[in-house]
C-alpha cells in the first residue's frame, strides 16, 4: 500500500507531466485538454471550489437545483433579434461550426460543476467578449481562475501558455500577459457567472446581460 | 555535429527541466535561480531585449555609456534624509542584511544588461514599492516582463510560481494573480526603468523619483 506522501508525489508528477506534454502540443489539442483535466481534478480542490461558489445565493441554488441547458434548438435561437443573448450564442456556434455540448445526467456536486462549466463555456466567451483565438482563450482562463477561486485546471492552462511562450516565442509575452491582466481585472469587477440559468436569458439583449453582471469590456 | 533542430530541442528540454526543478525547490533557491538564468539566456532573446531597450534615448545611451553603480557607501547613504532614494535603498539593504551586488567590468551589451539588471534589482523593488516576499517578487517579475519585452528569465519565474500554485496550493492563485496584474498594470503605465543612472538620484525624494517615472502604487 502506498503512503499519502507517495500518492501525492504520483499525483504531482502526473499533473506536471500533463502540462509539459501540452506545452509540446498544439494549443487546442483535445486529447491534452482531457488528460490535463483528469490530472488536476482532485476532490480537495473541487471541494474548495464548491464551498467557494456556494457562498453566494446564486451558486448555492445552482448546486441544489443543478440546472442544465438541456436540448438547444440553434435554428430557433438564431431567429431571435440579433442583439439578444440567444442569437449571439447560436450565431457563435453556427459560425464556428460547433454543436452545443450535450451532457449526461449529473449525480453529485462535482459532476454538476464539471457539466455546467463545460456546457456554458461558449456562453462565457460571448458574455465576456473573449475571442476564441489563443488570446481570447487566455483572457477567459484568467477570468475563470478569478471566478472559480481554486481551479487547478484553468490556472494550469495559463501556466501551459506562459511556458510555451518562454520556450518557443518570448515575443508573445506582452500580448499573453495583456490578455491575462484583462481577464483578471474583468472577472474581479464582474458578478459571478457560475450558476446562471442562461436558458432563461435567451431573449435578453446581450448588452443588458453584460450590464446586469457588471461585465466591463476592455477599451482595447 | 548536431542539427539546429537537435540543438533547439536540447535547449528547450534544459529550459523546461530548470523550471520543473525550481517548482520542486524553495522560492528563493539561489542555485535554481542561477541554473534557470543560464538555461534561458540565449543570444536571440537577449538581442531582442537590447533592440527593444535601445528604442528609447535612455536605453540607447545606457548601452553606449554602460553606467554601473560602482562602490556604494551604505552608511553614507543611510545618513541622507529619510525620504530620499539613497536612504530608502541603504535602509532596505541594511534591514534585510544584504550587501550591494559588486559586478566585474562588462565587455558587451549582454554583459552590461545582465550586470545592470542584477545590481539595480533592489532599486526596482524600492521604486515600485514591491515587497521582498513572494507576492512582491511576483509583482516585480510581471513588471520586468512588461518593461524588458522579451525576457525568458522573468516570465519563467512567473511560470514557475504559477505551476507551484497549481501543484501544491491552488488557494494561493488569487493573491498570485493579483500580484501579476498589479505589476503588469504598473509597468505599462510607468516610464522605462532600464538604464537609469540611479547613483545620480540618491538625494532625490523617493516620491519625486516615482512621480517622474509615473509609478502609480496600487491602492491595496
Amino acid at each position: 500500500m502506498q503512503s499519502t506522501e507517495q500518492l501525492d508525489e504520483i499525483w504531482q508528477d502526473r499533473a506536471i507531466e500533463s502540462i509539459i506534454n501540452f506545452v509540446r502540443s498544439a494549443d487546442g489539442d483535445f486529447n491534452c485538454i482531457e488528460k490535463l483535466a483528469n490530472a488536476v481534478s482532485d476532490p480537495d480542490s473541487l471541494q474548495k471550489i464548491v464551498e467557494f461558489l456556494s457562498s453566494t445565493s446564486q451558486g448555492k441554488q445552482a448546486f441544489q437545483k443543478r440546472p442544465l441547458l438541456g436540448n438547444i434548438d440553434l435554428q430557433k435561437l438564431h431567429r431571435l433579434p440579433t442583439n439578444s443573448l440567444g442569437y449571439s450564442f447560436a450565431n457563435h456556434l453556427l459560425t464556428n461550426n460547433l454543436q452545443p455540448l450535450q451532457r449526461k445526467s449529473v449525480e453529485n456536486d462535482y459532476e454538476f460543476f464539471a457539466a455546467h462549466i463545460t456546457e456554458t463555456h461558449d456562453l462565457w466567451h460571448i458574455v465576456t467578449g473573449c475571442d476564441t483565438n489563443i488570446l481570447g482563450e487566455i483572457q477567459l482562463e484568467a477570468f475563470y481562475v478569478a471566478q472559480l477561486y481554486a481551479s487547478r485546471f484553468w490556472l494550469a492552462l495559463i501556466t501551459k501558455n506562459l511556458l510555451k511562450t518562454v520556450i518557443y516565442d518570448i515575443e508573445l509575452s506582452t500580448t499573453y500577459m495583456d490578455a491575462i491582466a484583462k481577464g483578471w481585472v474583468m472577472a474581479k469587477q464582474a458578478k459571478p457567472l457560475f450558476g446562471i440559468e442562461w436558458n432563461l436569458l435567451w431573449e435578453t439583449p446581450l448588452e443588458d446581460v453584460r450590464n446586469s453582471l457588471n461585465i466591463i469590456l476592455p477599451s482595447s
